[in-house]
């Protein structure tokens, strides 16, 4: 995995006090020069990607639009890359980022077993699942991740 | 507002099954030969849109990368709209679709003051908020219809 590299300090896109300028925020997968994708690591929901704008903005309409389609680019792949591995339920997308106000796309992969389905992962959770999600999912996260970082590598070069 | 019109049928991109295939799913605001923007008509969160595809597809990378960029331009738009017309704290985005998988985006204007904030709408609720959330938008919700309308209906002619 590669090393997270967080935006030069002082600048007014690094705010010192938002941990997803300061830290990856996840397992590092793959960074370009304006955004990155992580690996949540949630126990309930292991395929759990965030694709992360590198500076910090806030909103989705902050981005111009060809920000908005270098973004949305990436959430498409990681989204494919998902569906092709794991053919899961239903997939997920969303920005929220009312804790976090710093601009990053959940894409999770949902399955009808799982804790929460189908309700949102935010909401209570439905039923314990055992063995562990991770042991049920047709494709192990390593070979996960680097099938997503090839996704995404073909969008941006690394940075 | 405008009536619904739904696909004709049969198509296989019509679903008689699918309550977003049959139905305009909330108050019709706008709808393009591709998509269309309702009012959800939340009481929670009165400043909740969304955007649906017309087709009948499940996921965001079923659509081809021009179908993905018109429907985003139309979240884009509505998100503004929110942005200038009531200040919210945040823009909540979300494609689930875990219980209707019809493509549709949510657009949720989140305030502070909300009965779940920070937590996403489909957490448990932090509060209760009295009076209602309505009457505490500082525009009223057929002046944000209108201007919802208006901001969409420049990316595309009526339907």
């Amino acid at each position: 995995m590669p090393d997270f590299h967080p935006l030069a300090s002082p600048s007014p896109a690094f705010r010192p006090a938002c941990e997803l300028c300061r830290e990856a925020g996840g397992v590092l997968v793959f960074q370009s020069a304006h955004w990155r994708v992580i690996r949540a690591e949630d126990a309930a929901f292991p395929a759990f990607y965030r694709v992360v704008w590198r500076a910090h903005v806030a909103e989705w309409s902050d981005l111009t639009l060809a920000e908005q389609a270098a973004m949305m680019g990436a959430v498409g792949a990681v989204e494919r890359v998902l569906r092709d591995a794991l053919a899961p339920t239903k997939i997920n997308l969303a920005s929220l980022g009312n804790v976090v106000p710093h601009l990053h796309w959940h894409v999770i992969a949902r399955f009808d077993w799982d804790s929460h389905f189908p309700a949102p992962v935010w909401a209570a959770a439905a039923r314990e699942v055992v063995p562990a999600p991770v042991t049920r999912l047709r494709t192990g996260l390593d070979e996960l991740d680097a099938r997503v970082a090839r996704a995404v590598a073909a969008l941006a070069p690394a940075a």
